[in-house]
This record gives structure tokens, C-alpha cells and sequence, in this order.
């Protein structure tokens, strides 16, 4: 399912081959945690470029469970691409009826009954709703955490790895900021028979440099010819360096949220849409999303000010181009053997428009 | 730019032709305040069956003049139907920073400066957008109303659609819900050149029975030959009881805001998305809108619950298809000399799904 085709240094090129079609890594997936890209239709978001999202899968079984079993994960999305489902152990950490313990994932049903996601449990209601690639239970520190804290959640995940590994199935290494931590449960993993390798716990409130030390740790002892994936990473500039460490998947509510927040992404800097006084025709000279196609900053900005929902959905489409052409020319500069770092003048990264 | 084609009882099925297209009536025009029929792209309502939208001259005037002008109202709301302008003469009863006087509405323009709109300059704006037909200035009392209050409106009225008169131009008749007002306004302005004729100041809280009766009282002594628009109105019933005493145009938020708060109409009644344990495949079966198409009945109601604004388009999307289907068959039935009325039980009007 996963084919290298290129090495630059640590950044990798390679094809992922699944639900009958095939998407070229690096690659950033959006984040459809209640089965929705919020604001879009499957179509608009396919449109702009994305072939792979994740779900949240123990969001759908609290909440739609009956209907994604019914249809299947893909009708229920009428998504045509590939479906990735997170296991919902990250969620114990958000604003979640779910707790993480010993056993698994403890959550009360809307119907106010507690059940529990066992690793087991947890791949075999994934595998159940026909997603492509499930996500194992993880046991995701609160940042900031105690040593202690961080020892016992990779022995945890570690013996839950073992019991979740399997043919369509992600590991998810932990390990939080420490190096001999991260080395072990990425090194513990590799041994084991997984499809692929996430490095999770990071960009939760961690310094950079230290999220980019574990990610650079973490894919050094992971097996070269599976896929890796940065969990909740993130903005161009973490997956630029990110990239240069070797993952090759990328899953972030970036785009989507800040673009219902009125922040667009363009090449000539960060643009804050809610501002009065926005003028000009051109969104992005760079972008050929329906946006840009049909609407100009100006207008946009308007929308925005004006709270028409409309302006949501397309600053969502644009954000969501932007990530992917971001994605096109990283992999075109792995191919090539080219710079990514020039990408960051490219994509205006760190820039913001007066 | 208006044919009346056919008469039954004082029904009237017609066709007006202007921008190019021909639409014929009755029509129902949804509402597009600010140049975006809500939650919208221009092609999900030309494709759920609108070909006639309106917008607010005075809102479009104060916040988005400048592109306007620039690119023509068509181009700025990429419509390429029938686009009506109100004169922004009913926004005074309504929460927006203007008020009517002697002289016309006044108003604050966003950098302070306080501007007038004469019923002059009010349709030489909309002339100078591009709006396809303008509505004149007029001075519709808020309700409740003393008779006082009416007889100024309708004084005021009169003589500012003798300053208004002219091709393209509707007039507005006032009267409150007083019967020799509401005639005496209506014969004066039939004495004027008006393209078309729009009853107001109906449809504002005054008992139902009241509003239809000034509609019949109204529309009895309008040009036969031009275009009668109720303005505001209204509900399926309202519409076909409307209908039935000569209105061709209707305009309304109906379909549109009650879309957005959860509420959609069906060949067997209103739906409440938001409540629980809402099952079914099926939306409407009669219905062959986006939403319909795509989505079941338990589908739409669950991105409901969990607040995912693509919820607000699909039920937009439904309900406006649903306002077009009925005007429709509203058309059938009169240029077959059929009942209208039967339509009330084909379009689950007054009916609730348990």
C-alpha cells in the first residue's frame, strides 16, 4: 500500500495505494472529525485538491454509529477518496466525555451508558465502519506532563500497540519531549506489524524545536518503507520542517479553522479578512481554487465583515488549496532534489499582509 | 418586460422578461440582503430553481458601493437571473441605522457622515447598480399603527412614487390595514408609470385575514397588464391564498432563515432537524433537490445536532426547492384552471412529522 520512490536526505517521496486510488506523499490531510471538512461538501474539498481525510472514530460511534455501519464510513462521507480514523484516545486530552485507564478509553453514550474502547475494541469498530486505515489507541499526555506521566503512557501504548497491530493499521508512538522515551516506543513499534507509523503527542504546547527533535528521533529507528504520520501537524512552516525529518502524512484542523477564524494563507503573506479597508481584486496570483476563480479580496473581506456564512466555506476552499499546493511543490522539490525551504518565500510563510 | 398570459379567477399566471431570461409567475424571489441568498453560492440557488433574487439598495449603498458600481450588481453578485433592489425604505422599521423623514431615508454611513436618500437619488442608486427593476422609496409605518400614522405614510407615499415613476421602476402601495386608504394609494399610483406594483406594509404582525383582505383590495384596482409583488410575504399558505387575489411576486426570508434554524418543509410537513431521534432515509420523496439527492432525512439531522454549518446550506438548498416546486404547481394548477387549494395537502402546508 506504501511505496518509497525518492530519498532527498531524510524527506521522502513516495505513493500510498489504497481505496482504489493512489496519492503521492507528503501529503496533508484535513481533518473531518465529525465526518464533515467543516463548511464543505466532499466534492469541494476533493476539488481543492485532497484525496485523503480523517475522522474521528469514536466520534461516529457516540453519535452516528447506526448510519456508518448502515452505509459503510464512504457512502456515509461520500468520500471517494481515503478515509483515515483516529482511535479517540487523543480525544481524552480535548473537551471530551471520554477518560483514558488502564483498560482503554472509558466515554458515556449520549444515552448516558458508559462503554469502553479497548485497543481491540477500538481497531475493530474502525474496521467495522470500513475505514482504510485504523489508528490505534494511544495513551496522549496532557502537556505540560510530569516524566512519570510520559514513562507510563508508553508503557501503556506500548502493550496496547501490541494488542492492535495488524494488516490497515497505524501505530501511534509516544514519548513526549524525551528523547530515550521517544527512542524506545519507536524502536519497541518497528518491531511490530503495523502499515504505518504515527509520532503523536506533539504540537500540544510543546516548544518547536523540541517537537521537531522528537519527530527527527522518532522517524530515525521507524521502518524506512512505511508510511509516517505527524498527528495534528500543522502549519507550513512545521510541515516544511517536518518533512526534512522524514514524515510523509500530515493531518491538521490548521486550514479549516483558521479560515472560519477570517485568516487566509497566500503567497504574499497571512491575510486577516476581517480588517476593514481590504481592497484589491486578486485573493492569491498563486491559487486556482473556485475562490480565487470567482471572487476577489475585497469581496471576500466584505463577506467576512457582513458574517455571511458563505464567506466560511470560501476561505475554507482556499486555505485548503493553499495546503495542497503547498504539498505539490514539496513533493515536487523531494523529486527534484531541490530546496523546500525556498518554499517558505514561495507560500509567503511567516508573512502577513499590511 | 411583463406578459400576462392567463386568468383564472383573479389568479394569474404571466411571464416577465427582462436580463435576458423569462420567468414566469407566480414567482417567489428569495431573499439576498446583502448580494448572497444565505449560506448560498449564486449557482446552488439558480440550481435549486430561483431565477429572480433581491437585494437592499441601501445596505448593498452604505458597505459595498464601490464594487458595485465598479462591476455592475450582476457581476457582484454573479447572478445571471432577474436582480430586484429594495429602496431600503422598510430597513427604517427594522434594526439598521436609518430613518425615514419628509425628505427621505437618512442614514450613517460607516465613517459617520450622514447621507439622504430622496426618493430621486434612491432610484437613481439602484439605476446606477444595475438592478433590473427598482423599488421606490416609501414610508411604511411600523405596526401597530394609528390612523394617523397611515395617513401620512400613504400622503408621503403618493408623493414620492410621483417622484419615482419611470421604466423599471415599482411602485410600492402603503394603506395599513385600513381598506379606503389602501385604495385610495392604489388608485393614484395605477394612475402613474410604474413597470410594476408592489403592495408593503403587509405581512408586519396585522392579523393574516387583514393582510389578505388589503392584498384583494389592492390588487383590485392595480394595472391589470403589469406585475403585482407582495412584499415580505411569505409562508406556502400565505403564498397560495396571495395568489388567489392577483399577487405574481412574492419575496421572503421564509424558506432561507427558518432553513438556518432547523426547519424544513416536506410533502408531509415541517421537519424539526434539531430534535432528537430523527430517523428515515428519505428527506422528501417528492423533492428533487442537492439535499434531497444526497443526504437522508437522519443524515441532515445529525450534521444538525453537531452543528456543522454545511447543515445550514443543505436545508437552505431544500427549502428554497421546495418554495420553487410549489410555485410550480401553483403555475400548473392555474393555466389548467385547477384548485390551488389542493396544493396545501400536496405540499404538507400546516402539517408537523411527529
Amino acid at each position: 500500500m506504501f511505496k518509497l520512490e525518492y530519498v532527498d536526505g531524510n524527506a521522502r517521496y513516495g505513493v500510498i495505494n489504497a481505496h482504489g486510488i493512489s496519492v503521492e506523499t507528503p501529503v496533508f490531510v484535513p481533518v473531518a472529525t465529525k465526518g464533515v471538512v467543516r463548511t464543505l461538501l466532499p466534492e469541494e474539498a476533493w476539488d481543492a485538491g485532497s484525496r485523503i481525510v480523517i475522522a474521528n472514530a469514536l466520534h461516529l460511534y457516540m453519535r452516528a454509529f447506526p448510519m456508518v455501519i448502515k452505509h459503510g464510513i464512504h457512502d456515509f462521507m461520500k468520500w471517494k477518496g481515503i478515509i483515515l480514523t483516529d482511535s479517540g484516545g487523543f480525544q481524552s486530552i480535548k473537551n471530551f466525555p471520554a477518560k483514558v485507564t488502564d483498560e482503554g478509553v472509558v466515554f458515556t453514550m449520549p444515552d448516558g451508558s458508559r462503554e469502553i474502547f479497548t485497543p481491540e475494541r477500538s481497531i475493530e469498530i474502525q474496521k467495522s465502519m470500513g475505514s482504510d486505515f485504523a489508528y490505534m489507541l494511544d495513551d496522549c499526555p496532557k502537556y505540560p506532563y510530569g516524566r512519570k506521566r510520559v514513562i507510563k503512557s508508553v508503557k501503556r501504548t506500548i502493550e496496547w500497540a501490541r494488542r492492535s497491530q495488524g494488516e490497515g493499521v497505524f501505530a501511534i508512538a509516544q514519548g513526549g519531549v524525551d528523547e530515550e522515551l521517544r527512542k524506545k516506543c519507536a524502536l519497541e513499534m518497528a518491531e511490530m506489524n503495523f502499515s504505518g507509523y504515527a509520532v503523536g503527542g506533539l504540537s500540544i504546547g510543546e516548544p518547536k524545536e523540541m517537537m521537531h527533535r522528537m519527530v527527527e528521533v522518532s522517524t530515525s529507528l521507524l521502518p524506512e518503507d512505511k508510511p509516517r504520520h505527524l498527528m495534528g501537524v500543522g502549519s507550513p512552516q512545521d510541515i516544511i520542517n517536518a518533512v526534512k525529518n522524514g514524515i510523509d502524512i500530515f493531518d491538521s484542523a490548521f486550514p479549516t479553522r483558521n479560515a472560519r477564524h477570517g485568516t487566509i494563507y497566500t503567497s504574499k503573506g497571512k491575510i486577516n479578512l476581517k480588517r476593514h479597508g481590504i481592497k484589491g481584486d486578486v485573493i492569491d496570483k498563486a491559487c486556482d481554487c473556485y475562490t480565487c476563480r470567482n471572487y476577489s479580496l475585497e469581496h471576500l473581506s466584505y463577506l467576512f465583515r457582513e458574517k455571511e456564512q458563505l464567506a466560511l466555506r470560501l476561505a475554507t476552499i482556499h486555505n485548503l488549496r493553499y495546503m495542497n499546493r503547498l504539498m505539490e511543490r514539496i513533493r515536487e522539490e523531494i523529486r527534484n532534489g531541490g530546496d523546500t525551504d525556498k518554499l517558505k518565500e514561495e507560500f509567503g510563510i511567516n508573512k502577513r499582509v499590511k
